[in-house]
């Protein structure tokens, strides 16, 4: 594959991007969703423009794809059945889990593609990196949970339950895209000389770490 | 009530930009939802940014509500039951009902509010009439059922008897947000001198002329 100027385009660069922007893309919709079932107005539209900023993202995305002569619709086909299977296996049955839902899965997706553009070239990695910076939005997210739980004091224990639920669910999605494609593999167990399947422990490691850290700030025991 | 300046800020004025907001903040998640139960990528994306265009109006709505010195989630509140009422009463099985909802539904309600608009002052007038302008993702919306309808000769008759429900549920989810409010029904029925009830009645008689032609884009009979 080659961009604009004729540089070659790495299929797991293609591929991580598909990835992404199709995540951000169902992360959207999650999310409208959530503000549809959120009786408080404040927090409809937090969670709404969380989830029209994700859209955002999913176009930038898009523009990036463009740039390197990729279809953004062909580049997200491999992903779509991995990402709406995560969603399938956890919809959420109120507003509370759907934004701890939404506030764990983003934070450990966005971890993940992280952890794998590490091993990008440096221009798609910066690229990357910019579009996985936190929106800002998650700080709405984290009052809105702490203040429900003030006015419930057995809703921490379901909500835990339901994000060590999320955290399960979401690890398996990410697995699943990264086997998806022999070049997201490859990048994973292969990127730099040395790194292998103890490597990939490490990250899932890392990743449950950083969950952990979310939790806390969410006021529930991981 | 009065402006940031000290000037009177009319109760109707306010209610009109409270009820538009929160009917853009309910379309936005209704077109979210249309997204999330549309297979092809092409369409949910076209949806999807119509959704976001639908929820920065809503947010450029609230920042004139601040100019105001109004809360914009007080001024939603009055028109929260009429408007959520609406949608669970007009919910689409899939995402081609969705889609001719989102289309006939949001010309009636911008057809409505323009109508309303033409009895304020002319600077609120010309912002909501700003705010009522055609997106264009409208265009998008045509296409895709048009080109369902060809790979399927039945689908126009069910589609044709669903527009006629949407619009039937959307005249009344109107006529509740004018009725909801003394400002709104004085607005309409004595916003000029000699307008009256038969005024109202041609007001819905040409919202009921552009929805016939909006139809007839689409390829459905009226």
């Amino acid at each position: 594959m080659t961009d604009q100027s004729g540089a070659s385009v790495s299929e797991a660069v293609v591929d991580l991007l598909g990835a992404l922007s199709y995540a951000q893309l169902s992360g959207f919709e999650a999310l409208a969703a959530d503000a549809q079932m959120t009786p408080h107005l404040r927090a409809k539209m937090a969670f709404a423009r969380m989830g029209v900023e994700m859209f955002h993202r999913c176009e930038q995305v898009g523009v990036r794809l463009g740039e390197l002569g990729m279809s953004q619709e062909q580049a997200m086909t491999p992903f779509v059945a991995a990402v709406d299977a995560f969603h399938e296996r956890s919809k959420p049955s109120d507003w509370l889990e759907g934004i701890v839902k939404a506030y764990v899965g983003d934070g450990i997706v966005r971890d993940f593609y992280t952890e794998m553009a590490a091993h990008l070239d440096p221009e798609n990695r910066a690229f990357m990196t910019r579009m996985l910076t936190n929106a800002g939005g998650a700080d709405a997210i984290v009052d809105e949970v702490r203040l429900a739980m003030q006015g419930d004091p057995r809703l921490g224990g379901r909500l835990a339950l339901w994000a060590r639920r999320i955290m399960g669910e979401a690890i398996h999605a990410t697995q699943s895209v990264a086997v998806e494609r022999d070049s997201l593999t490859a990048l994973l167990v292969g990127g730099e000389p040395g790194s292998d399947l103890n490597e990939v422990g490490r990250m899932f490691a890392r990743i449950t770490q950083a969950h952990t850290v979310r939790m806390e700030l969410l006021g529930l025991s991981a």
